[in-house]
């Protein structure tokens, strides 16, 4: 986490640093700010934002109110800041990027969770996640009551329409994908279709990925698996349509948008004194 | 540009490496693959979803069919690999995700640039970036057809509320940035209301940010600045509200949401043979 | 792998460089050097040993004569250098020390891999490696016939005693690590007793690791497991207990001397002009 | 120090983490552990396990209780951590690896020292040692009361049998080393023969590398350098072969098993509490 | 800051470190040391300095008796350290190196500062810095009461004579450099000739570089201008050419001896127990 | 050297890059230029000079006219690059701020160099460097005819007036420092007056720093050693007293200003076309 933080400071600060704050207000003057929320979400990325403001000044002191994966409202104070007025503006930009980022996937995440609550069902994030930020996100997905899936390409197999369509065939796929997996690595496949299905399970996978099928189908899907593997239903997951896809008694719904499109949380920061 | 691709593969393939491909697709396969707009927009960041194939490996071919800052529809190429099927596969996922994020950013831009074209106003972008790309996402509003703001916080001074309030009034700010400033370096202020903007204007200043003023209020303050100063106005700027702001006659609108929360440009990769 | 070559020539050259090179063997002079076993085994890690060479000088050529994972005899040349003799010389015990380190261990792995060749059990390595050489480790291991656990503590669940001891009981242990998995993270836990077997099977788990269990023992867990789960035996694997160990019916024999003692393979460089 | 313990952490930790302890072992759990010894040897490595562990927590306390240098016996307690227990856990593998490693190179170290103490011989390590942690290994030949030769290709001139056939003969090289090397440079040279012995003592060497000599040929070879240069014996040392070759009369016994061949000193943690 | 202290750390110390205190001062021995200036000057760099001292050991206490930015006498002591004897000479030749240079460049530039206080006109530095060290070369220009230039290529436009030849003139340069100019971007031009000065103000400019010319020039060079630019002399700038140079009522005289040709001041490290 | 130059243009870069360049020179145009001497001396740094533009651009052509280490005259071509004319422009000024700062020390070395010609003296360089500069101007003190001393902490054993007071002796100094260094490393001591010398030769050292010394004590001290040890001779060397210092007999003169205090060597690129 501090190599993130670190880095995005030096992109800030460039060469000379805030020059503004430095012009303008004494490093003597000490403030009091908050972190208040301008919207309505989930908060995530608290560790990311005080590591912001102590790696610009240790100086600077702050005090949670709201923690991480907790909900918020418009106005609620999320954390205070005191210490040097300059070094605390200095820090203000780079720790509310990160917060507002991460709080905007978990305010996401947290929506479609609440919207399968009444299911088994998980909503679980993908690969598409922001270039050198996956961890973090990750994180903010849990933090909004998602799980985690692939952390890398070295985590697990899974197979999808181009791996099939160079093996082969999907049952040519998974003999392959037996053969080179250690004895600690899983196997998933991607399916379209409900014969593809049948094929998967004629040669068995830990767990089956029912990309895009519309809820109907995605209930003969889960029938036909008949918990002999972990089901994943993707594709157009949103607050509106999970409800369904979840009650087809998947096991997961897995979507990209989560990482990649969340907008930001607005999180502004208030000078108290 | 090329430590943030290789940071990318790395936070991707972990230490065991795209083992699905490994496992799977043999070597010598050689593959086509097109990268093909599903949705229509602007491109941007070729630059980094190509050295994402080629650091993965050098055998792999990239031709490019629409270059960066044009327009795609749903459907068109956009550019053409060829090589080793399992470094294609491999690269992918990098790929798309930077190609992806910035294509948002750059469709987004230029959504707004297009809406503003029959005014002499520009977009501009802001220092709410994402940690760690802002270089790239400065490139990107480039790309749509936007200008650059500050690239952090040593380019320029640009005085906002909390060192207005921390200097005791805008006089004494702008006497103290002036103090401060080196000779090659700009001064712009923010102001809320048309009192500070006279105030602002008693003191001159190089660049004048108009905070949140609905049309009517900025077409005054423009009349006041009257050409001793370069006017930006920021606040809820989108394709809809951007085309009164801009008529007003300001100089720039700047918007934080193109590069905080544009979602991405969905593209894909398409194995062709 | 570019970064710990680069590292270890660094680590070798210093602050001024090969002194005894620069002093004696101009520039000019052209070498040919060849690789020799001075010792049977098997090759692991020519490629590291190619880019020493290559990063010192990309004058010099090498060419592979016996490629990794091939056994070799005593007195063979397992590849060519060409070049000038200088940057030769500087290169030489940097590309050394990987090839010798490597290869060793590919040699103890194909011993064992060889004593067990005649069951369906395979022979796997652990988290027990080289500080910051662990992938390097893991590959030799499999050009020696091996297979590969674990390559990190993120990869798979892997409870152990020490886990069972503070989660109060076998039994919890498995309950908090399947709640907590991932739906592609396997579980495996560490048994010493029958008893503890049965507990594990009540419960269920991915993989069992039967440590330190002698051979008749073995038998009866491999029974007891009937295929519910991968079993794994451990302790004390050499060359010599590896058969009766494998004839159990053990899934795989790990070992974890085979990455933290492995003598080096002695390998030397013979100027030949 | 810290950047070789850092990484292996992160070499361990990947992307997620210690799964297994964040699943079983509660973070407010607090443990007491021993590093015991399962073998008798010599210690070398604490300071880095104890920086393995406070890197991971700076919550966990390490208290050493033998310190490096020092003898151990079988079942003696070296060091004592505690703190929260999951932490403890994390960070144990790569605490063991460093301590192990270099525990290992201190023991074969001291058991030649041992072997040669009623001489005036001291033994010595090489170049040989496993890539990226030179420093460490020379650091551990001391512990085991070694000396260090050469810390890398820059420290001094070791002029070696492809110089010698490089340069021309003997005379030519040592002329150029010579002209070549600063004021604060020694030169050594190595000798198979007599002979060569007898030209290297025409021109002149700070110190001879006695290479593969049997006992009796190291005393005339002694007797022949009287005290002109410092003598080196290299070649086939073992705990039983070294006194026949210290009583020679030579000044240093050197071996590059030492470093790259000692296996790991067996070191365990065990939980008390 | 600490990128470079560690880095000069890491260039000295080598692998093996200060082998001469090792084997000479014990550990246990305290001692109290003063760096003591041997000529007049000013000093800069007193953090450096520090850090040197305590990133080798943070038991070595350094006490500022003459901070940065204040002139020194010989014999003056400027700072005292105190601590561990050997930990203090092995930091002493990197702290030395740092404060000396800082200083040097803080003293030439009090020497032109001083003699051109009776006027309007500041001395500030340009881009011909040490490389790799030029915020810290900056910062010491500020210490003797000089003016930062452009930290970079990115600050500001500065067109000089090639890139005037390359774009066709003046006016050309000018246009291109507003037109691709962002609205916080200052443009400054180098001209030779009152012709030249005279084409730039035809076409407006933020700042004007009178390189080489003679102060009667210079004179009615600022006329000319007669404030509707900044104005800055450049060329053979020394204690001795200045005042007449700032007497012609130019804003700024820019010098790159300043910074790259410096001489370092004198400063040494005395044991006094 | 690659880390250097590309840190440098990094810090020149800044962000945003040339933007004066970009603004001004369009990409395609090419062009030619002159690395062209304004004063007398000795080159050195081509190397450093040459990466700096390949690094920018691999489209930008180096040829040499006068290699490193030859002598120039005012108005010489030193080397010619052609290429883009933005991308030469770009790389300018850290190109010559690399090539003027070693051709600086390179024409100081040689002064001197050429001063004690006709003796057997060679003059040095010590460890007075620029920060993280050593080795490359250690190399520009050999371009001008120099020797160089130790390159750092770790090379040898130089035993000051310091490590003398607190050891407590001359003779307990060379005692501790004997029992520690290894047999390739050598000892120098430094001495301040011929009671101090006959001490040290009663003892016995490698090399003697004679410190301070005026010719006539000198030539006594030389006398005194009479071959047992390497003499240097230190303090207050320049152009016109190092030939009566030579004459001494002395092996070595050594001054740090030539690097801490040289002034660069005035270059300049010219464009041709």
């Amino acid at each position: 986490m501090e190599p993130l933080v670190r880095a995005a400071l030096l992109e800030d600060l460039g060469r000379a640093g805030d020059i503004t704050s430095q012009a303008i207000v004494p490093n003597a003057i000490q403030a009091k700010a908050a972190l208040v929320a301008r919207q309505a979400g989930t908060v995530a990325g608290l560790a990311f934002a005080q590591l912001a403001f102590e790696l610009i000044d240790p100086g600077l002191r702050v005090t949670i109110a709201i923690p991480d994966a907790q909900k918020i409202s418009p106005g609620e104070t999320i954390a205070i800041i005191e210490g040097p007025a300059q070094s605390l503006l200095t820090a203000e930009r780079v720790a509310l990027n990160f917060l507002g980022h991460l709080s905007g996937i978990a305010t996401v995440t947290a929506s479609i969770a609440g919207a399968i609550a009444h299911t088994k069902a998980k909503i679980t994030c993908t690969r598409k996640t922001t270039p050198n930020l996956r961890a973090a996100e990750k994180y903010a997905v849990r933090c909004g009551g998602g799980q985690n899936h692939r952390f890398g390409l070295d985590d697990a197999i899974l197979i999808k329409d181009n791996h099939i369509a160079l093996a082969g065939g999907i049952g040519e796929a998974l003999r392959r994908a037996k053969a080179h997996a250690g004895h600690l690595v899983k196997i998933e496949i991607e399916v379209d279709t409900l014969a593809q299905l049948e094929e998967v399970l004629r040669h068995g996978a830990d767990a089956i990925l029912l990309d895009n099928m519309p809820p109907a189908m995605l209930r003969d899907a889960v029938e036909m698996v008949n918990g002999q593997a972990i089901t994943e239903a993707s594709g157009r997951i949103t607050p509106e349509t999970a409800p369904a896809i979840a009650e087809t008694g998947v096991d997961l719904l897995s979507a990209g948008w989560l990482t990649h499109s969340a907008p930001v949380l607005d999180i502004g920061l208030d000078i108290e004194t």
